[in-house]
């Protein structure tokens, strides 16, 4: 199914618009120093800039802007949550990890650079998620900035990305066979946890109160799950120079995944059924809400 | 030269107390989960818990005290300092950076499990670090956590421990040769950013306004130094069953360090004269302040 065109296209700008502007969050944030630590800048800056498809920045500036939030914070938050995505990216493609040479169609930090770096520029993106969240920049109020802390570093540790990969590890390493329950609760937190932070987070921004988020959670818990159903279909049918990384690795590994426990089929069925979902929880907002619906859409269809 | 029995007593009590107190908060904050994700918990349980100084959680409880500020609150932020000081070794113990395998005495994180769990682990403390101090237990005023987490985030990142470790890696690697100089910042960036970090957030707490912290600023300067100028000759000189770590690797590796540009004795004495340094910009402070003089002067004489 493609997307309607015009819907493309207001989903493609508003992708390559908030591309360009988060390059320029970082590059604001990571200036070279003069010193023997610039290769540690230059990995950071190699991993972050450029590349990637920026679906958890648009889904933060977009919910902000659903509530009038200043662009320029909304960015910064965007900016912190994407440095958290990107040092996971760097993480898991280390040789003792997934053990990745492709990353958005380029060499994996390790390779370019060595594991040391790829280790310790994972680290200083990771410090520097929380150290953006903290400026005033990202928000003069305190209590704003204290709250996206708080969700980054829930959504990013043990009780969410970190828990998840360790599940997952566990079970490639343990051959352990998840049940579709247990699968999707690894999912919701290695993937879900950090999409659904990105929209709470531009929930805060709006300084909505934790009761008028309940529709918002409701949107990304289902987007989150149609995106890990859409990444397992991506691996058996993409093309892997369009994904820009390697793929066939779920089936190569013997992984369990939402497509081998339900059939190709049925999956897409399941991740278009879960957008349709997300996009009914939408349905208190007008059109300022559209770049939440396409985005939902393009989460299921996107060919990387 | 052996500590003073009486201020050496002070300070062990007081390193024991808070040795407890730290591993009770990280017994708190770290529930093992019922799933697969336990293992995960377990190795940042093992990393953390029963082992280490806890010279970092000290500095910082002991300067909230001298302000009157509430312990818990000053054991929540030790403990998060604490959680960075030591998913920073996790990272450096691994492989590809100094692939250490003894840590306070015990196997490290990775040859107990493996790489990816040691990686894993040591990211989830991160995270962990900065949950905590967003945490309303840590301090109930937004502005105070905020404050915290951007001080944490600049003393281990790219500008700061990370970015000390970098331009340690590249002298190893490329056999740069640092003057004295560029090893005293180095070792501001890589050891003495967290020290100083740990002073800096017991002032926080204590709502101390950053004009009355200057005398902590140039204290925790010395102790930082002197504390690095004492791991060079730890290195040298110690005993590796006391320290509970490998020693001798910096003389093995061909490495420039305090105690290599200065000489044994000239590296002595100059530490010595910093940590009188350190305690004579505490003249402002009365018998309150004895424990951040008593650790001064450990700092320098310790065996481990």
């Amino acid at each position: 199914m493609a997307l309607a065109s015009v819907e493309n296209d207001v989903l493609g700008d508003a992708l390559k618009r908030v591309q360009g502007e988060i390059d320029s969050v970082f590059d604001a944030f990571l200036p070279v120093p003069h010193d023997t630590s610039a290769r540690l800048v230059e990995a950071m800056r190699y991993a972050a800039m450029g590349g990637g498809k920026r679906v958890r920045p648009l889904l933060l500036v977009s919910t902000a802007e659903l509530y009038g939030v200043d662009r320029t914070a909304a960015l910064c938050a965007a900016a912190a949550v994407e440095a958290i995505h990107v040092y996971s990216l760097i993480h898991d493609d280390l040789p003792c990890m997934d053990d990745d040479d492709l990353r958005h169609g380029k060499p994996t930090v390790h390779k370019v650079y060595d594991d040391a770096t790829a280790v310790l520029a994972g680290d200083a993106l990771h410090a520097l998620a929380f150290e953006i969240l903290a400026d005033s920049q990202t928000s003069a109020d305190p209590f704003v900035r204290s709250e996206l802390i708080a969700t980054l570093g829930k959504a990013s540790g043990m009780g969410g990305m970190a828990g998840g990969q360790m599940m997952d590890m566990v079970a490639d390493e343990e051959g352990v066979e998840y049940d579709l329950r247990t699968i999707t609760r690894l999912q919701q937190l290695k993937t879900g946890a950090l999409l659904a932070a990105s929209v709470e987070m531009g929930a805060i921004l709006g300084k909505v109160a934790p009761e008028g988020r309940a529709h918002l959670r409701a949107y990304s818990r289902d987007i989150g799950l149609a995106f890990q159903i859409a990444d397992d279909l991506l691996d058996v049918e993409g093309d892997a120079d369009k994904a820009g990384k390697a793929l066939r690795k779920d089936d190569e590994q013997g992984k369990q995944t939402f497509v081998t426990l339900m059939g190709v089929d049925k999956a897409r069925e399941q991740a278009r059924a879960l957008v349709d979902q997300a996009v009914a929880h939408l349905s208190s907002h007008g059109s300022e809400a559209d770049t939440l619906r396409a985005l939902a859409r393009f989460i299921v269809e996107r060919d990387r």
